[in-house]
């Protein structure tokens, strides 16, 4: 009896150009292509004769869905099958890849893990601003902002702390770093859709970071606080108010 | 008076097909590339006509190399050259970008920079241990653990903490690990060469982490410490000893 394999693949955290070789051409090799909400519909033309299944989860993880994902790869493998399992960013980070390698561990369905760029990576790369300094910054915490009983906590933990998933509280994620003992004036930048061509990014102070509400609202965005927010240096523009990325083909705003 | 233009590229921790396709269509379009001692040969083929130059710092980062490298950029910029600077893993994450933005924007030069896969997420690919977990595992730090003063020092800064540039001082990082108050029996995971076809990997405890050392010795590794360093379920085979990647074409271990 054939079991299929199971290809977990990093899309990146955004337009299609941003996976990797290795990813694509796993893509290519799938029959059946699961994927989440927010990968690029361009990733088809890697595997335009596969079945794609859209598995997004919108808003809150449900464990469900989750059930109801972990049932079809286990489905669709048992037919002998190659699943391609696309999943925003990189699967390894707030992916929810450990209930699906388990789901098919108990199966007995061999899998391989194919890393993906994520999206705290694209949102820095965006803003030309890295996520390390020399000297004051050299720690960076990735931190999922909400807790499974959509609470939202912040921490201070590291030089940088990216959260991800805070989007839709960011008056919340503001009152929250000050509790956690962030100056009022730590510098914040908040990036949306990081990695598509209509990126856009604010810039911030932890007090002042209920103010990118309006301009983000429904577009997932990472909010990066601490050293790795910063600008270069004081003769950089900075700006209170939004700036557009420059619609440049990489995505990234060319400086200076 | 053409003055070029700088495309920071992530070329992701390993093999070349680690490298987005933005960043190896960035690499094709490139004239002169500046490239790091760990980025894998085979990038060549993306930019054979183009001039290039290995400006890899080996061993401990020396600024007077450094300065070398932000003079090599804008020199062969202000030639009218499109430069690749090539950068193992992701630019924004360990990577000096910092110095050689600061150095372009002073001498005028636009730039871009393309994220790329960090060698953290490789090394959770690879070992299929995913770095942030349900309930307990809500975040992850990436952490040098060599001071600019060639000090070692750890933390314990959130669920799942991966340190950088640890691998020669394996027993060190043991001891400040226990310091930094992580129980003797959190799991820790070596990764050498993670993404690479000969990649690496063995599994040992905080207490346990100086035994690694011989295994890994001369190989770029990242250290994983905390839960997403566990194995996923009791069931799972877990070897106190090293196990050697599969050779799978993907340079990850397939499972079951």
């Amino acid at each position: 009896m054939s079991r299929g394999h199971v290809l977990f693949i990093g899309a990146g955290p955004g337009a299609a150009d941003l996976i990797t070789l290795r990813g694509s051409r796993a893509l290519g090799s799938a029959n059946v292509v699961l994927h989440d909400a927010l990968t690029d519909p361009a990733l088809h033309d890697f595997a335009p004769e596969a079945q794609w299944i859209d598995v997004g989860k919108r808003g809150f993880c449900d464990s469900t869905a989750q059930t109801r994902i972990n049932a079809l790869l286990v489905q669709h493998a048992q037919t002998g099958a190659i699943v391609a399992r696309l999943k925003g960013g990189d699967p390894s980070v707030f992916g929810r890849l450990e209930e699906e390698l388990l789901a098919l561990a108990e199966a007995g369905i061999s899998y391989e893990v194919i890393p993906g760029v994520t999206s705290a990576l694209a949102a820095a790369a965006a803003t030309a601003r890295p996520l390390t300094r020399r000297g004051n910054g050299r720690s960076v915490s990735l931190t999922t902002a909400m807790t499974q009983d959509r609470e939202l906590r912040a921490s201070r933990r590291a030089d940088t702390e990216v959260f991800y998933m805070a989007g839709r509280q960011l008056a919340t994620l503001s009152r929250r770093l000050l509790e956690a003992g962030w100056p009022g004036d730590t510098p914040v930048s908040v990036v949306s859709r990081a990695g598509w061509p209509d990126q856009l990014f604010s810039e911030h102070s932890a007090a002042t970071l209920a103010a990118a509400c309006v301009l983000h609202a429904g577009r997932p965005a990472v909010v990066t606080v601490g050293v790795g927010a910063a600008p270069l240096a004081a003769g950089e523009p900075t700006a209170s108010s939004a700036r557009l990325a420059q619609g440049h083909p990489s995505g990234a705003p060319s400086r200076p």
